[in-house]
């Protein structure tokens, strides 16, 4: 691993998640009126800030725990219960950036989970939700044997995966739906691209490009922490006769056929 | 691998691709009057039927050709052509469904590329033709090394299953702000929940459904074709002394850490 390459990365995904949040919450106090907590339209506007900031960039965040280099070697517990905790503020957030919409929808007399928008959302956090606690159960407690955790890690590492797509998906409908709600003004409608509309957009952009670099760094990059059962790349523990002391040989990998 | 669940898993993703093409399909054709290529709104309903097919579905089988036990023995040409073509008949269904969507935008005097759903779905594509030219650049002209190849090879997977994901925002966005367009009655808006509206998110749903399964199968499955260098599962060729014949020899991992 380059280490340059990875603090760079770190600087590159801070900075962006960061500019999420940020634009979000400029997009709201600027041009929606700023935040309440009375049921009004800007009590509504705490429901981007927040989904923005707990679905997509903390949740991002918890997500590359074990990307970082100091995680990799002594115990795992203390990396576990990072993980766990950041995963659970992002929860915590969530259920808040809810109670935000649906009381705005209440206090307003709008029906609550119509659009598609709302349905994806729903189906995200139930997921989110369901992901935690089967986590917290078999990663976190000591009751699940190794080959348990062994066997459900990798749809651990998916679903995760999944349902910061699935969040991503959901804040790109929910910034248009939005866009389409309050820029119905004749003169300035959201297909003349008010500054409005060409901030929000790019904001929602944002959430991608930031999306899309957490999911490569998570799925894609070689910096995580070594599997149990594997030594370092191309090194085995040879043992030419049972009873005999193992040692460490290293392999060169035979070419079988062409890419 | 388990055959039967290999084969269970086609004929799940058969279903739930074909279910995705036919219910777009019937949604356009019985709610929204059929389909025409005239620049009306009929020639409008051409495009989620076109991207759904083209961007979601056959992008997906596209995709998973890799994955079939048939292309993981013997040369790998004919499968990298097969691979090769059905993403270009996905790329020109995707044009034929923009040209839908920009014809009857000109035909309707309605500005293009304004929504945040148009911004994300341009991106997609663009990057999908980017992805496409490289692919064939790379891996499928004959001029680069296998070291070029091997370099960029998990790019090219992380690219694609990317672009799949923003493929499904760019769907789910759609629908909503299609539904958001034509569920005005004052009698049965979209909030009411309309049979169509029904239809419709379920629809959605049904798309991100096939293109989690997809990127299951994908990127999380051990369907694959063995990667040269590679022999099968822990075994290695080993040579004990150079100049001597190597001979295979299976090895146990050695647990270091608890998981």
């Amino acid at each position: 691993m380059a280490l340059g390459w990875f603090y760079l990365s770190c600087l590159v995904l801070g900075s962006l998640g960061s500019m999420c949040i940020l634009f979000t919450t400029y997009w709201m106090q600027y041009w929606r009126g700023g935040f309440a907590w009375d049921g009004s339209v800007h009590m509504f506007n705490w429901h981007p800030v927040l989904m923005v900031s707990a679905m997509v960039v903390i949740y991002g965040a918890a997500s590359l725990v074990y990307r970082l280099p100091a995680s990799w070697v002594g115990p795992k517990l203390p990396w576990k219960l990072l993980h766990a905790a950041l995963h659970l503020m992002a929860f915590i957030f969530t259920v808040v950036g809810l109670v935000a919409v649906f009381q705005f929808h209440s206090h307003s007399k709008i029906a609550h989970l119509y659009s598609l928008h709302s349905w994806l959302g729903i189906t995200t956090v139930i997921l989110f939700s369901c992901q935690w606690f089967l986590g917290f159960a078999v990663f976190l407690l000591p009751w699940a044997s190794l080959w348990l955790r062994s066997l459900l890690k990798p749809m651990h590492v998916f679903f995760g995966a999944s349902i910061l797509s699935l969040s991503i998906a959901s804040v790109i409908s929910g910034i248009n739906e939005k866009l389409f709600f309050v820029l119905k003004n004749a003169t300035k409608p959201y297909s003349s691209l008010p500054s409005e509309a060409v901030f929000a957009n790019s904001t929602g952009l944002l959430v991608v490009t930031f999306g899309l670099l957490v999911l490569y760094v998570l799925l894609a990059s070689s910096w995580r922490r070594p599997e149990p059962g594997t030594l370092i790349d191309r090194e085995l523990l040879l043992q030419l006769w049972p009873g005999t002391r193992p040692f460490p040989v290293t392999y060169v990998p035979v070419t079988q056929a062409a890419m």
